[in-house]
């Protein structure tokens, strides 16, 4: 596949983000020029392929990614476009108001920087963790300041779109709001019900079921890098979790009522519409996530099948879902605490629902329905 | 199988959870005796082979399982003790310390009643959503007043074993207490942060991933039952709410700083020490909950593949998952926004990874790593 950018791009961190960008533009035969003040990270990145460590003979570089912590992207992008006079100078920092208002205020040539966020990582971070499809498919935020020129711009858009991802065009503040809101309160509220259940007892906790560890999943995050990117974007997450304690205190003066009351006709009207609005609320918003390929949220029909816990009894599953020509949509699994099976809930178009469930019974399996 | 109970039993209230057991007694024979205030729900709880709506002719059960609502739950438990004098009786509401005081209250024979909570629960409700599996391997809470006799602990005990449940004994303090940790609070997190993507851009809600859906999963539920849930179990929720607000006031504190300062040395040590220990805690909280098979966490590898979305692509790959010999322990999968290919993760023992990922690019897989 032939590529926009040119290159050389000089890749300034070589931490997940940064040696995943090396790689994918490596293997498009882009010249990558590694830089990180970790020589252990450097020559790890390296080794996966991801570029060649800068040196003195390396030629000026065309495009410069910043992909450092966000707490030291501003200097270290100030300091590229003040070396590198003619090179457009990008950042990958998951906030960027902070870091545009940091170069404005120390004089940098803004037409030359364009803020960038790819909206991609994985559970692993560093070098060794890095992987060239780390960007395929997921939107890649391009923030023009309003000073960049269009080349810049242009070069950005082109990198996007040359290692998978798909550019969406926002200013900083809109960015940094959408990521408070969509990223960074999840993100809190997943570590404080968790951190719930640092006193509860060993038999609360095997009651948790699914809603539980969904609910959590986000919260064994690293508390370093979060505390960063929440200290760089504080405004805009405060806000959000401002409006999100309102609605909070509205539900504890609620409880508050119906703990005292004897029943529920006792229960102040306002106090129960209060909670029933709360839940309300939070479905209406739920469903304004885009659904898979980025549609507006698609109805599929599940069909449950249990699913002995064997080596491949699941594949086994799935390949009679195949034979019986129905496209899986979605697939979650449940295992049953203590029981050795498991529920599938395979997701498909409601069209080949009954089709899919027919076919499963003839080939011997136990649907749940 | 043959089952423990004998019945016949009564099953009053033939909503998801009424029907689901009385469909799974009827597959044992166990004589079942539906009643419900809806004749529509009786008679598609009869049509779905629940049981046989109650007639005059029917036999005095031997044991009632009312599965009402939990506001009207403690008026039929009493009702049921004064009509069947030689029966046990037991509810299935969520909510347990709450029922007990009612029946106290009312002077009810409470040497008779045995409360419990089957953990079980589908996304759909109604008599049609019915599964005889509904129970398998979940958790069922059996809440001793003190005052029950052992036979009636023995006769709820072997109904929870009978549908395949794993008993457990708790106060029915101590239950709401747990289900107000693991189940009520994280339902009422989802919707609070589910509800602030009501007012965000579609731009933003755009760049939502794979964290946002885990965590505003719940937030779909259905505002009635949960707010006479929530309000049953009012007090519960409200002290695990105010230890949340607690935290979430600190950290709204600190960002109020962070949101002050110029840079991160500006920013009192305190404050980001602060979100630091709110992500930190998440991640100890976490910890806690038990894996699959209701062991402690186990550790998995994960190997991730690059799956195009076409009709039996994914079978195809959990097939050859199969033929390589490597049991499946859990498999996530990831839709790229926007492309046509996806990303299965598939969890397997550590010692079996490499194996799997040289088998699967032997087979022709692009593996993301």
């Amino acid at each position: 596949m032939s590529v926009a950018t040119t290159g050389p791009v000089r890749v300034v961190g070589t931490g997940l983000l940064g040696a995943s960008l090396g790689l994918a533009l490596t293997r498009h035969g882009v010249d990558v020029q590694l830089e990180d003040p970790s020589r252990t990270a450097l020559a790890l990145a390296r080794d996966v392929g991801a570029g060649r460590p800068v040196d003195a003979a390396a030629p000026a570089p065309a495009l410069v990614v910043v992909a450092a912590p966000p707490d030291v992207t501003a200097d270290v992008v100030a300091a590229a476009l003040a070396a590198h006079p003619d090179a457009v100078v990008t950042d990958v920092a998951s906030v960027k108001g902070h870091v545009l208002d940091e170069l404005r205020a120390s004089g940098a040539d803004l037409a030359r920087y364009v803020g960038s966020h790819p909206m991609a990582g994985r559970e692993r971070s560093g070098p060794s963790a890095a992987v060239p499809d780390l960007f395929l498919g997921r939107p890649w935020v391009i923030t023009s300041s309003g000073e960049s020129h269009d080349d810049a711009l242009l070069t950005v858009r082109h990198l996007a779109v040359d290692v998978g991802a798909v550019p969406v065009v926002m200013d900083a503040a809109a960015h940094d709001a959408a990521v408070a809101v969509v990223s960074h309160v999840p993100q809190l509220a997943s570590s404080l019900v968790a951190a719930r259940l640092r006193g509860a007892d060993d038999d609360a906790l095997a009651l948790a079921g699914q809603g539980l560890r969904d609910v959590t999943r986000l919260a064994a995050s690293d508390p370093a890098l979060w505390t960063s990117i929440l200290a760089a974007n504080a405004a805009a997450v405060r806000d959000v979790l401002v409006s999100l304690r309102a609605d909070l205190d509205l539900v504890v003066e609620a409880l508050d009522q119906a703990a005292d009351a004897t029943g529920p006709e006792d229960v102040g009207l306002g106090a129960l519409a209060t909670i029933a609005r709360a839940i309300a609320d939070g479905g209406a918003g739920a469903a304004r996530i885009p659904g898979k390929h980025g549609g507006s949220g698609k109805q599929y029909a599940v069909v449950t099948v249990l699913v002995p816990d064997r080596p491949g009894e699941l594949a086994r599953l799935l390949g009679d879902v195949g034979e019986a020509g129905v496209n899986l949509e979605d697939l979650r699994i449940e295992h049953a605490a203590g029981r050795p099976v498991g529920m599938a809930s395979i997701a498909v178009l409601p069209a080949r629902a009954g089709h899919l469930e027919s076919e499963l019974t003839a080939r011997g399996w136990r649907l749940v329905r």
